[in-house]
């Protein structure tokens, strides 16, 4: 299994395609899902290359959880929710569709289940309002 | 939100309760889920107290993510799984049932969903023979 460089992660690295940025170091990367299973759904990534858990790093792993806690807490707080829902996605059978390691931060609501994988967009005007909100969240951490 | 000395994952550290253990270290444990949502679901869980992702100490989670890799990853070797699903679930709302902080490892195969939470233990016997295979791929890794 090798790290395939125009996987779509990668492109939104290297500035080649866009994002709703919520948080960045210069390790991590963390952007709105387009594709939300609810409200507030952050993917966060690393800058480093790495396809899942099977080949990341141990540091760049650790990295990234920390930024998954960074971020989880921040979108919980900007969205008043009440809880948060980590998942981490590795190989076609663990449920991975882009292939570059992520982890999804999905705010959760008492009595609000999660969306089916619709392949629907979310509307970028919404997107953007959530990313304020999230990314003035982390400025206050 | 304060962390509970009398939850499941606390009496099994204190070894007032059993578990099929696959993993261990002075700061991590790792044995198998009761209720697994597929073959070899194993928790990982740090020795230090912390309720979920939104307490816990930024190193021991680091700590964590580490040792979610090197379960993960005999996992999938231990039962020649196609991939891996992570879940790490906080508060109620986000499905977080047992409150210490804990990883899901679940091994994934081609064309087979996880099981439903239907609350049925597995077998002890199964969960021996699981645990067994992990343990020896750990100790290979």
């Amino acid at each position: 299994m090798t790290y395939d460089d125009n996987n779509v992660f990668a492109k939104i690295l290297r500035g080649e395609l866009p994002c709703h940025k919520v948080y960045e170091t210069d390790r991590i990367l963390a952007f709105m899902d387009v594709m939300p299973r609810g409200d507030g759904h952050v993917l966060v990534i690393p800058k480093a290359k790495a396809r899942n858990l099977l080949d990341v790093a141990p540091d760049d792993l650790a990295e990234l959880a920390k930024a998954v806690q960074v971020v989880g807490k921040a979108a919980k707080a900007a969205l008043s929710a009440d809880g948060l829902t980590v998942q981490q996605f590795n190989e076609s059978a663990g449920g991975q569709v882009v292939f570059h390691i992520h982890f999804h931060v999905i705010p959760r609501f008492e009595g609000v289940a999660l969306k089916p994988h619709t392949g629907q967009m979310e509307k970028p005007d919404v997107l953007t309002g959530m990313a304020e909100k999230i990314r003035a969240a982390v400025a206050r951490t």
